[in-house]
């Protein structure tokens, strides 16, 4: 096994672990509302966010143990995401990692809740982050304020994603859409650990911005390559949704050239960061490669 | 005009022009999800929590406009879970405040995205506030993720209150889920004020329990008495859900009753606090005599 398939492993059982400790029990009331949370939190995701914060560790000299809240944070963030852009009213997926959605094994009300829930969890998991200063407690929970809500995250990613559908949106606005809807996340994990070591944060943030893109790039390259038996996910959605995507306007081999380029732009980031850079560049690779 | 009509006139200026401030622009894109943030927020309420939040100030000795953004930010998280609970997978609601609710007005797509952009927004508000101190803003915002959440705040609550549909709950049932589901983020505004004063919260906090129990006492009795029409909502909307509620147990007299005993409990409570607590009282009375 490699350096970074042996990196992976040990990111997602600590953040696994973490997850575990954080959330509520599922003994405890609203019983209903805990094992939705659990549930899609645990539904074989791939942890790649989390994996980040680790590896902002890595670059950034902070122990792997002191990151463990923000990796948990992290990923409830994301659960949160994915449970109600799978809602019937947003994307209408019935699958999620080869696993009934969220609503599709509870109900919608249950799944809105608790999307609402992690949300408000997340936040909690950080500021009641011991090992943390105060100051940086409050920087890391207003990135993730930043990251997660509109005009500069997520939500408004998800909005335009939305209203985007059918219109044939250009290269530019495609690339607006990841960059808040995937990408704000994906950027403040990977710059994590530098806010903690309370240190730069703009080479790592340019580093995070290329893998974003890469991420999108071939999240795209997927949904027409392969199978929704391999992706554990409804594939070809996009086309079905007439949504623009890197393929639709570049073609496959395009993309896949766009691809190494980005990739070439992200390693180059890392070029100027002193510490152990050695698992943001695996990530890179594993996403030029990867096959889910 | 007595001096609790004119605190309220004033508070609800206050906290309009913060949250006018604060709030995305409508010509910032996603021009569509904030534009169902501002409808939302601005769809009529009648600014109960941060006239508590203003009431605290009072009574804690905090000037007003250091509470603006405190404000703000309990009255987007309420709006968050209007919104949310008003969604076809939930309470299925047309009118709200006499307005079109946020989903009927826009779409559901839209609505649940303006619900969590507005609950991340109500961290960010706390956090970015400069006329905090960094212990001050890490504890008011820990105490909205726990006024906000699951266990022990609004999404626990409202989950409860779907749960116990037609389950003939009893009474500590009911007082268990609106503790919770508005209870909550009701003691947080009442004791915001001692948060930032750095004094002790125990009997504001006891006050703040008490007022959130009457506040759904006497909801409940209006939902019996009054006709959509003088609601601006949807009236008998808990019978026909064949919801518990206070008048379905204890009749309407017996919850005219229990209202006026929980008002002496929650002006008790007040006794200990040294500082002006007139519009705290004023609050009491107002909620007892309440029409809509």
């Amino acid at each position: 096994m490699t350096g970074i398939d042996e990196f992976l492993i040990n990111s997602a059982r600590s953040v696994d672990q973490a997850l575990d400790r954080l959330l509520p029990s599922e003994d405890l009331p609203p019983v209903r509302l805990h094992s939705a949370m659990r549930w899609s939190t645990f539904a074989g995701g791939k942890r790649f966010r989390p994996a980040l914060v680790y590896a902002s560790g890595r670059a950034f000299g902070v122990a792997s143990e002191r990151l463990d809240r923000i990796a948990a944070a992290v990923e409830m963030m994301h659960t949160f995401s994915l449970i109600h852009d799978d809602l019937p009213a947003m994307d209408d997926d019935d699958l999620r990692r080869g696993q009934p959605t969220c609503h599709r094994k509870f109900d919608e009300a249950t799944a809105i809740l608790a999307g609402d829930g992690l949300q408000s969890l997340a936040f909690k998991v950080i500021l009641d982050d011991e090992s943390l200063s105060d100051r940086v407690k409050l920087r890391l929970a207003r990135g993730l304020a930043d990251a997660s809500g509109s005009p500069s995250g997520m939500v408004a990613g998800q909005q335009l994603d939305l209203d985007s559908e059918g219109t044939g949106a250009t290269l530019d606005e495609i690339e607006t859409i990841h960059s808040l809807k995937t990408g704000a996340l994906i950027r403040y994990s990977s710059a994590s650990a530098a806010v903690v070591a309370e240190t730069d944060t703009a080479a790592i943030s340019k580093f995070g911005d290329r893998l974003g893109l890469l991420f999108q790039i071939t999240d795209d390259l997927l949904d027409v390559t392969r199978t929704s038996d391999e992706l554990g996910k409804t594939a070809g959605k996009d086309e079905a949704a007439n949504k623009a995507t890197y393929p639709s306007i570049l073609g496959i081999d395009g993309t896949r050239r766009l691809a190494a380029d980005v990739c070439r732009e992200a390693l180059d980031a890392l070029d100027s960061i002193d510490g152990d850079t050695e698992m943001f560049r695996g990530l890179c690779t594993k996403l030029v490669n990867r096959r889910s």
